[in-house]
């Protein structure tokens, strides 16, 4: 199930059931967290007006992100041909933002692991997604009411996939994997 | 099954394969990252003699964290009966310490979505495991001879459950998510 997912930025118009993406809220609460404090929120965006103002604010950020990128990302970015816009934003039925609690230890790790689940759920959903990150999200947080103590981790666009391209590779197991001491690969012994 | 999972600290002596563990490991690797740059990098430990001697500098530092702490998490521990002893870094067959470069934007989340693959991935294998993250790691990465550009996340005792304990409790679905607007619960539609 790993294995097949990838990431998708382009969706079909056709809505899935909310129940879906419920059901995948329902299997990232199970993850374990630091002093089990569940840091994690989940704002599931449908309405198409906040959707695009999302849209909007993000392309902002966007912008002003690309202007000011240089070197290796650069690259990347025109390499990928991901630009400042994020049409996924509109065009995703869904829009599922997850918070994180600030004020409790390890909030950002245990969040994340909590969307690794997430993601996981939405493929056994056949639901697809891309991680984004906007650059900046203080306009964004006022706009949502967001109270200060919580931190937007990710935006997840939601939908099934109309995308054609090829998962990203991978590195190889010998290339992250060591046994007993760093450096060691396990194909040594 | 990921209802299923729960933490475990105790483990059973019987060994698994390795190859379950690299299968794991194979799971997490499927994971996005932040322009793709898989930050991960997974250390297994099952050498008698260094399990050993990483619980012995993790206690030290777990013995000061307790003798500094106070408050809320002070409470906490000592409900939980979780003390500066950490067995399981000895008793548990293999460790896996997950590692992160520093270098790369979104190391940290990155990894820990990683991570979250990871955990399933053990709960399919009928693994178990306790997502511990010492409270120093400077001293256990010059043990380790960690490069200075790796950040070491966590070390997952991994092994056969010998836990009776039950699963901690989980938030209900109303306190963490909310639709199309903060604070407001899917319910209330």
């Amino acid at each position: 199930m790993a294995k097949r997912r990838k990431t998708v930025r382009k969706f079909k118009r056709k809505k899935p059931s909310i129940n879906d993406i419920l059901y995948c809220i329902q299997v990232a609460r199970e993850a374990p967290s630091g002093m089990n404090a569940q840091p994690w929120k989940f704002l599931i965006v449908r309405e198409e007006g906040k959707k695009k103002e999302i849209r909007k604010i993000c392309e902002r950020g966007e912008r002003k992100f690309h202007e000011s990128v240089g070197g290796k990302l650069a690259e990347w970015l025109k390499e990928k041909h991901i630009s400042w816009k994020k049409e996924f934003l509109e065009n995703a039925p869904f829009l599922v933002i997850i918070l994180s609690f600030k004020k409790v230890p390890y909030f950002i790790q245990s969040t994340w692991l909590a969307i690794g689940y997430f993601l996981l759920a939405l493929e056994e959903k056949g639901l697809a997604t891309v991680t984004y990150t906007p650059p900046d999200t203080k306009e964004l947080c006022d706009y949502l009411k967001i109270p200060d103590e919580y931190r937007l981790e990710t935006i997840l666009p939601v939908g099934y996939s109309n995308d054609e391209k090829e998962k990203e590779e991978r590195k190889t197991m010998e290339e992250i994997v060591y046994v007993d001491a760093w450096g060691k690969p396990h194909s040594e012994e």
